[in-house]
């Protein structure tokens, strides 16, 4: 029996937990919803957790007329509000002796000036070692301008040994021409291996989790394949409608919302050759290879299906149609449901497709990887009924019950042999009694530690653009979505694109 | 998509429940333990279901002085005390109608004309149609007397149009030859096709269960084989000790007592390629190709183990050991624990070991099929860690809490790639409304409806005394057993015995 090391095991975690070394945090759009309610909190958290270095210092700007003081209280009351560890108020007064903030526009030269002096204070203060994280939590629109004022005021630059970085979060662009423009606007100042996007889905541990099943066990590899598997369906339906985000969202639309993204993502996790290692290179080159033998196929038509939420009832209450939302154009053709059918052309995944699916106002929150296989092959036995036998399904449910299921075939008590599909569970929660964390405190170390596997890299977002695009182009020239009925199961046209193949999506 | 039939429904079934013909069903040893708390239950459970013919008729056939009425007041008494399915007079009041008592010696050939003139007046009246079922519940030493008589007496012959079966009980002999001689015994009486051997473990759901997991599924047979299962185990452990059966047991011992019968036929069903179809014959065949592939390591004393039961707790109570039990000869060499190795010599098994143990006295009871899986291959990440990865298990479990897990390698929660096992679970009990009828439900119907699959065949008995044989003569030829103490995880030697190999049982 020979022993064989862990093969997903952190190289650098060596059975103790990472920890950040010294480091400035800056965060832009500090004022915004997601700062309040992920970052700060997830900043607490890692503190809390002992996983922050003592003079780990975090800087805030804005277009705000604070004192240090004011953001720290925004702080404390998002910490209050939203920490997942308990509040520690030692821990908490120690963060925030290291909160500072430094008010400005992103147009004004004199502000990212004191910006720059406020942080080499730091280093001389709290020995932070000019190592710089930004946090780009604000509007693509400004990033140019951001990331060009870092560059004019040196903070971009690093000394020798130090690190600088930079996180902006998704959309990474609108298609592949303008995500072009801004990995060169992001280029012009940081080299690719400082930059960091952030896909929180990436951060979550059921995703996550996917590598484990196939790379750290021996049972589903060898079925995880076109010989066995039938076809892919990945979903991420939402219950909720578009909230307030009506300006991002119109124009944009649920595909390039998600499917670009979080989608390919789990796409490539799921279909990927077994990266050599386990670092951010080798996992992202096996991601980028999966994309990059995407094709859509010929009839866009068939393959793709887009509706946008009519009015309806959703949990219980009356809720209006996306066209009646407030500050959406009643004649928008935005899709608020898109499915696609995906090929893999890749000796593994030859003729398997995958069918990727997201909404909103449907009938329940739910983001899986479902692996359908294929029926029992023949007819083992003569003289048998006609009765069909189900497909066995590999579920990986990426929240909100976080675990796994697996779907098969089992005798029905009684005397005669009558086939019944059960389900066997693993629940993620009842299994371990580790807490797990939120999916920005794993990236948030991750950035500070510069660990980047879990994060996309430019390659791997213009090939999702690439594949998107043609779809988006097609969308354009034909018609409108299909309206749907909020609370429901999506248009009908997606349940025909199945159909048509002799499949059915999964319920919701 | 092609529609794929169930290929482990019962070709007979079509939807309707199997029921019975017209018949009598004849129980010889009516007045013993397993009459009483199975098979009159059962009994009253099949028509109660509806599974029996209206003119159903059971005939007691016993050394008392009992009138009809008595025999029916102690069926009653059974009925009510061990019936698993609810009470209804209608029903008892039926059935009971159709009950008869012959008073006899086996010895007696007074005895089984009166019983002819019984069955055949039982034609007359009920309809039974000349169709007559013997059900041997007696000790082995009386079978050659008993079915000797029945062919005197002409029970043993069937009319044409009309059935004559019989029903033995294990122990089918205590060696090949002693089995072969019995076989001979019934075979000069009833044809190979009429001998109905009743080994109630194959009567289990979850037995059953076995092939409808490997055949009607896509996901568990392409790793059914030597590329990816380490080993296998195949346990069944009481927590018993031998009870009022020292006369039957001594001599004997749990490799004869169990695994030549209830612990090779799980492995043949484990083991076994997929059959040509559900028959009887074609299951049968497929059971007796694995049987007669299946080696003993040539060093006995290094791939068997056995034990005895010492003194010692059990559920809070203490408890005597094997010799000190009452009936049990002081210096008796049976065995209360055995463990084998055993090789199947096949394309699909080759070089797998299955490891077979059963043993009274021991911390619980449990019957269970474990395939243990290899580790993860080859190390795909470099730079990892030396810890261990475990081992892929799928467990079928037969009792006590029916249904399977598959224990398997996840992320552990945090923000380090740790692997724990853990497990993913289906419990029968919890899938399905339908009630699990006993095993004997489910075998007397087979017999009265002349299904044989689940009945071992005259080639299958022989072949696994066959393989049993040169390990009980390396034992009679090689000291006694270890000692073990009461209510723990049986002999040393065992563990050792997997030690050897760098395995180590399934924690009990």
């Amino acid at each position: 029996m020979s022993k064989t090391p862990n093969p997903l095991r952190d190289p650098r975690d060596k059975r103790l937990p990472r920890v950040a070394g010294p480091s400035v945090l800056v965060l832009f759009g500090v004022t915004g919803d997601l700062s309040r309610k992920k970052l700060l909190p997830a900043i607490y958290d890692l503190a809390n957790r002992g996983l922050l270095p003592p003079g780990f210092s975090l800087v805030g700007f804005a277009r705000r007329e604070w004192e240090h003081q004011d953001f720290r209280q925004v702080a404390y009351e998002a910490v209050k509000a939203h920490a997942r560890t308990p509040f520690r108020e030692d821990v908490w007064t120690h963060l925030a002796e290291g909160m500072h903030f430094v008010p400005g526009e992103f147009s004004d030269p004199g502000a990212f000036d004191t910006l720059a002096m406020a942080v080499k204070e730091l280093d001389a203060t709290r020995g932070t070692g000019g190592n710089y994280a930004f946090y780009l939590s604000i509007p693509p629109k400004f990033f140019p301008e951001v990331v060009e004022q870092l560059q004019r005021s040196g903070l971009a630059q690093s000394t020798p040994g130090s690190w600088r970085r930079v996180v902006i979060e998704k959309p990474f662009g609108h298609d592949l021409a303008s995500a072009r423009e801004l990995n060169n606007i992001v280029h012009r100042v940081f080299p690719e291996e400082s930059i960091f996007r952030i896909d929180h889905y990436l951060g979550k541990e059921t995703v996550q989790n996917i590598l484990a099943i196939r790379f750290a066990n021996t049972m589903y590899e060898p079925i995880w394949n076109r010989s066995y598997v039938d076809h892919v369906q990945i979903t991420m339906a939402e219950d909720i409608g578009i909230g307030g985000r009506a300006g991002y969202y119109d124009g944009i639309g649920a595909a390039r919302d998600v499917i670009q993204n979080h989608l390919l993502q789990l796409l490539a996790l799921t279909a990927m050759e077994e990266p050599t290692s386990f670092s951010a290179e080798a996992v992202r080159a096996e991601k980028a290879k999966v994309l990059s033998s995407v094709k859509l196929p010929a009839d866009l038509g068939t393959a793709t299906a887009r509706g946008q939420y009519a009015a309806g009832w959703q949990g219980g209450d009356k809720v209006v149609g996306y066209l009646e939302e407030e500050g959406i154009p009643a004649d928008s053709r935005t899709e608020t449901y898109a499915a696609v059918k995906l090929e893999i052309e890749s000796r593994r995944w030859a003729g398997v497709p995958f069918y990727l699916r997201t909404g909103k106002r449907l009938s329940r929150r739910v983001t899986e990887v479902a692996m359908i296989f294929q029926r029992a092959p023949h007819l083992p036995f003569s003289h048998t009924e006609t009765e069909e036998l189900g497909q066995n399904a590999l579920v990986m449910r990426v929240q909100p019950d976080e675990g796994i299921t697996v779907r098969f075939g089992s005798k029905v008590p009684g005397t005669a042999m009558e086939i019944r599909d059960v389900n066997m569970d693993f629940a993620y929660g009842e299994s371990f009694t580790e807490h797990s964390p939120e999916a920005y405190e794993r990236l948030l170390l991750d950035v500070l530690v510069g660990d980047p596997p879990l994060f996309p890299r430019q390659e791997e977002v213009e090939l999702s653009w690439g594949i998107l695009d043609p779809v988006e182009e097609h969308w354009a020239e034909h018609g409108r979505p299909d309206q749907y009925k909020s609370g429901g199961y999506g248009p009908e046209s997606a349940d025909l694109m199945m159909a048509r193949d002799g499949r059915a999506w999964r319920r919701l």
